[in-house]
């Protein structure tokens, strides 16, 4: 069971259209709510006019910040800095203003040029130069309470500035250890901002009753929206139900509190369920990555080894800080990269800008980090005339040391896995004119410490149910977690069933994010599988006579050396006409003295190789091959593990070469498909392989540690060192359009003539 | 909280129509369901064509038997007699012959006329003489297998007769106790076919998808159908689901499977949801309480003690035997009234008729048996000059009694019970003419063994959620288990909320029946409490320092010699930023040497008082004032127990005074309210009053034991024992109308001029 590419036990539901997501919910009573968002960056709001739009045919309600019934207008999992509609002032173009609620969407919709607002326009600041230029107009004027997390602990807005939030770290003597290097290399690399563009837009119902609130949410944190909403309504987390159906994919986007409480609270206005539904346009100006200047000094001898790194980086979260601050420490304290470097110094910087909020996204952080300093690898390696594989391996942290002081050693091996992804790529072969190949490596923090709970109830007949309120998000966590309860319980998987989370039901799990479901969930259910197991192996101690240590679950039978029993009997002799048994299990992560939060249950690393040709004459980059080494510790299920490392190197490539959401005066250009870029299948490689690390060296069930976010880390730098080697130009700034590695090339040919 | 009239905490959602009943449920994609029925109350089918109704408008399809998609098309908790639609032969007016499905519930009644079924008529069986007369038209000719039930082991159908089953039991030696009586009194009483009249009918919505099965319905019973129906799909239990949402009443009718399976099958063939409504008329010709005639002898010394019982019952079942055997051999086990009697037999028949199906009804036989046993008392006490009180007192068992030998002890003060029932009637004081006073008073065994769990979880701001599948029929089963938990939390109820019961997440219970869920769920309710507290004192202890068996929980905090801590402070120190405490409880029932299935857990008990008026021109019975005298052991929730006894009482008047549905040749003459009489506000006693027995003596929370059925038992022996005390007939047939009571005046006043 355990290694086995088991079927998805989603596949018959999906493949068949029976899977429900968000839009298949009907609420009976349910009407539908539209927003009047903001055609202006920066304003302040004078009169709001909502007259006409009440009397729309259909229109049961129109809405302002002034008229939502809350404690709180103020939500954030950092800062509480972002109302639920405008207040006052707007900070960026898409921000709703004004919410319509009518029978149907179209008399929503229709009602929306009715609405008449009145404001005075406000200086711009849509790029990080504008923010934190002397004098700059100051988006938030007031700071907000910082919401009380672990990790966040240091955190706190800065008044007065666009700083939103920064983040320090320092270690050794960085001068000195400048003063100690052959080399030093200084860059500045930026990476632009990106949407996530998930298939399924944000979606919400509400239904507000005297038992308390229910919200069906396509959300990954339907606990950490409870908590939110709770506080904000003004209720005991008990009366707040979150309903989590199928996710049409998330990769951060649908972290923590988004649409969630304007829903409930036009919900308990309207005294209806509400449905609130975002179209794609209104996904691109609700969510995006936060957006990096990273200005990256290295000092270096002559040997290659790394004596010093100065890391400077600006983080464009956008008008409101939703998880920025939290991206920002979190992804800057690997800023550094996986290496030995005794002097660091790390200063990072959130900013304010009129543009849409960055949140949670796949890599939180990372990728834009990595971007910087596995690119410059390559640049300390052709400048020394070093192999960049050597002079990786030569820096690459070993199992065992430490990474920060505090925290968890390395607890992978680097150095064997670049050598894989090199032996992949065909590292040392020549290679034709035009063609190059390149390497990345990278090294991200997860969520610590945290906290999540399963169920597993074995039924009369022997069957049981996993009740976990892990999100499907089309990762294929319920089949893997499936996969746990299946091997514990010596179950064919499908008498094994997951329920769907619905909070009011499924024990507590504080996220489906940071990759960390397989791992930390999945020991919940290893443990609540395995108290399950003990109470059936007592039970069959009655039943078989003799010890329950000498007996064995298999093939749905409690096996004794004096016989063998079926659960269903077992559990028939026990409780006489029905009943079943209940197993519970916890995985606490605790704090122990990290620096951040608490201590990092597992590295999430990743390693990539890429080949390309370059086409000089129209800068088009081929990606003809690519490598991603995934260190899984054990694949539980190998094939959803390569699936998820082909998806995270599809979403790589999309940032590498395509993505790119353009602001010109504090609009954004390109909400749309038509004009965004998404990767489609003929950007594939011609080849692309998934090499599966199993040292058994993980936490989770069976050695298992966390993938799903490493694979899209190393793809921009891999790809842009492949170019280096290949035209001997190095891109700096993402994406790597045909445009702008001609231009680079157009640079630097000259020089190479 | 204990012994509080806490408020119901369904009445906010029920006083402002938010509750959701199952009519509130719509499943995306649902169509509807109509049954074709039988006109006919006995024959065999010929023919069935159903092409003109698959032609009408909106039809998507129509089943007959054979075109189920089931593995097995018999059903029933006793055996499995019962075809989901008749299966070649109608065996009552009203069986369902043929199913239309269409996308409309008026599509598919249009439809109805279409159906063209061709039949035999055989020879109607439709009373008791008839169906046991020597060659009597055999409805079942063969037997079915009869359903494994701990209390059943002695179950079978009996071939070639309509004997559905048969139970006996005997003790002492009956001659030679007749032959030591003074007086021998031999009687036959009779107890009519009643409809239960839930004010919301039979529902369920079915859907079926490559996960299993999902049934929304309106049930008592959810595992129990959950089990049915996996066996009749062929499923695992872990892949049916049974969601549950407020019922609008059910005293029996809601019990084990009843249109759930069909609606499946019809869901399943059809592949989208299916919703299947039965009308109020549809609820007449589906289900009723089992029409009794019982031939009671009983031997009597001068002196008033009871010597020999011989007791001969009579149970009309009807078409199918649905629960019916078992409530034979249940009620008949209680046969000879809680008397310390040495020679008793008891010999009792379930008999098929073709008339509508006898299911579990509030009561389970007893008030039937009841009826006889208590009204003979009376006869008895009349014929020897003893005062009816006296006579009771005399032979009734004390606490410690052996009722049955191997079974549970008497555990409660019978005779303490009716002093008072006599001293709240006011029994010894001086009538005016045609003034009566009647008492009376019965056992009622309850299910046993049976099984109950539950799980708490403490959230991580100190409120809480019961996990129960104990179903809300209206009787309080919520408000006192919520009780339960905020008792052994230290929380105010409105911290505490009950989730529905939806059986892939809510732990196992048996049934919502036989008065059981406060005693019995309300131990696995509070075992579950217990387990939180005691994780919670734990924490405490590492919090607060010192030994966790010196704190207490008071307030929503844990109080230790050293100090208090809040629970929310206590969870967040513990888990980090999220984590909550899941606690576990189960009751489960012992076999131990009881006759019949498991020792009972308490012996159910109810004593009465009535005073009535008789107007002797007309035979109209004026009901004056009525007590009921419940034994709780402890009220958990006194004016909810107040409120049950009330509505027993209610129901009570019901059958005493109006309820019987009317057969001629087959059909039933009064399917509907017009012509089916039930009590109305005017019907209520001048002066009603509940007296709570409160020993502590229940095996429940605090003392508690089951009541809710015993309050209907007496009503109708101590009315008709008042009647005889105030103009001197004795009525032995049910319902007492006017009619009934003047003929009687009639045919005795020539005796007593």
């Amino acid at each position: 069971m355990i290694g086995t590419a088991a079927k998805r036990v989603d596949t018959p539901e999906k493949a068949t259209g029976r899977a429900r997501f968000i839009s298949d919910v009907i609420v009976p009573g349910m009407v539908h709510a539209k927003l009047w968002r903001s055609p202006v960056p920066h304003a302040r709001i004078i009169a709001i006019d909502t007259s006409r739009a009440r009397k729309a045919p259909g229109v049961i309600a129109v809405l302002a910040a002034k008229d939502l019934p809350v404690k709180d207008l103020y939500y954030g999992p950092a800062f509480k800095d972002q109302p639920l509609l405008a207040d006052g002032v707007i900070r960026h173009a898409g921000e709703p203003v004004v919410a319509i609620v009518a029978e149907t969407i179209a008399q929503a919709d229709a009602a929306l040029p009715l609405v008449a607002v009145e404001w005075h326009e406000l200086p711009v600041v849509d790029s990080l130069d504008a923010a934190v230029a002397p004098g700059a107009p100051v988006l938030h004027e007031r700071a907000r309470p910082a919401v009380h997390f672990r990790d966040l602990t240091s955190l706190k807005p800065i008044a007065g500035t666009n700083v939103c939030h920064q983040y320090s770290y320092a270690r050794g003597d960085l001068d000195r250890g400048f003063a100690e290097a052959d080399l030093v290399v200084e860059q500045t690399f930026t990476f632009p901002m990106v949407h996530h563009y998930s298939l399924e837009p944000h979606c919400a119902i509400a239904r507000v009753d005297p038992t308390g609130i229910t919200v069906w949410a396509s959300t990954q944190h339907p606990f950490p929206v409870r908590k939110e909403v709770a506080e904000m309504f003004g209720l005991p987390l008990a009366r707040v139900q979150v309903i989590v159906p199928y996710l049409g994919g998330a990769y951060g986007n649908k972290s923590y509190t988004k649409i969630e409480p304007l829903t409930i609270a036009l919900a308990s206005h309207v005294r209806r369920p509400v449905r609130l539904a975002l179209t794609v346009e209104e996904g691109f100006k609700t969510v995006r990555r936060a957006a990096v200047r990273y200005r990256l000094k290295t000092g270096v001898r002559r040997d290659g080894t790394l004596v010093a790194r100065d890391c400077e980086i600006y983080y464009q979260l956008g008008a409101y800080a939703d998880v920025g601050p939290r991206v920002v420490q979190k992804s800057a304290y690997t800023a550094a990269g996986p290496y030995r470097i005794p002097n660091v110094r790390i200063q990072a910087y959130g900013v304010y800008t009129n543009t849409v909020v960055s949140v949670a996204f796949r890599g939180y952080g990372v990728p834009q980090l990595t971007w910087a300093y596995e690119s410059q690898m390559d640049v300390i390696a052709e400048r020394l005339g070093l192999d960049p594989l050597e002079l990786r391996l030569k820096n690459v942290l070993a199992r065992g040391e430490v990474f920060i002081e505090g925290d968890r050693p390395v607890d992978c091996d680097y150095a064997g896995g670049l050598r894989k992804a090199a032996a992949a790529i065909g590292w040392t072969e020549p290679t034709p004119p035009r063609r190059g190949r390149g390497l990345a490596c990278t090294i991200k923090a997860p969520l610590a410490p945290s906290v999540s709970s399963a169920m597993v109830r074995l039924h009369a007949d022997g069957s049981a149910t996993l009740l976990t309120a892990t999100v499907e998000i089309g990762q294929g966590a319920r089949t893997t977690l499936s996969q746990i309860v299946a091997q514990e319980l010596a179950l064919p998987l499908d008498r094994v069933r997951i329920a769907r989370p619905e909070i009011g039901m499924s024990p507590y799990d504080q996220a489906t994010s940071a990759s960390r479901s397989t791992t930390l969930m999945g020991l919940a259910v290893l443990r609540a599988a395995r108290d399950v197991r003990d109470q059936l192996l007592a039970i069959g101690a009655r039943q078989l006579g003799g010890d329950a240590t000498a007996m064995t679950l298999h093939d749905g039978a409690i096996v004794a050396p004096a016989g063998r029993c079926r659960y269903a009997e077992a559990l028939a002799a026990h409780f006489g006409t029905g009943g079943e048994l209940i197993g519970r299990g916890t995985y606490r992560g605790e704090r122990g003295h990290a620096p951040l939060g608490g201590e990092a249950p597992f590295w999430e690393v990743g390693m990539a190789a890429a080949e390309v040709e370059v086409d000089e004459d129209t800068g088009r980059v081929k990606l003809l091959r690519y490598v991603s080494i995934a260190d899984v510790g054990k694949a539980i299920n190998p094939r959803e593990c390569e699936a998820q490392e082909e998806g995270a190197a599809m979403m790589g490539i999309g940032h590498t070469f395509f993505e790119q959401m353009v602001y010109e005066g504090g609009q954004l250009l390109n909400p749309s498909l038509i004009d965004y870029r998404v990767p489609v299948m003929g950007d594939l490689p011609d080849e692309y392989r998934s090499v599966l690390v199993e040292n058994g060296d993980g936490p989770g069930p069976y050695g298992a540690k966390g993938i799903g976010e490493s694979g899209l880390i190393p793809t921009a730098p891999a790809v842009a060192n492949a170019i280096a080697r290949a035209v001997g130009v190095r891109i700096t700034d993402l994406p790597m359009t045909p445009e702008r590695v001609w231009r680079a090339i157009q640079a630097s040919s000259p020089r190479f003539a």
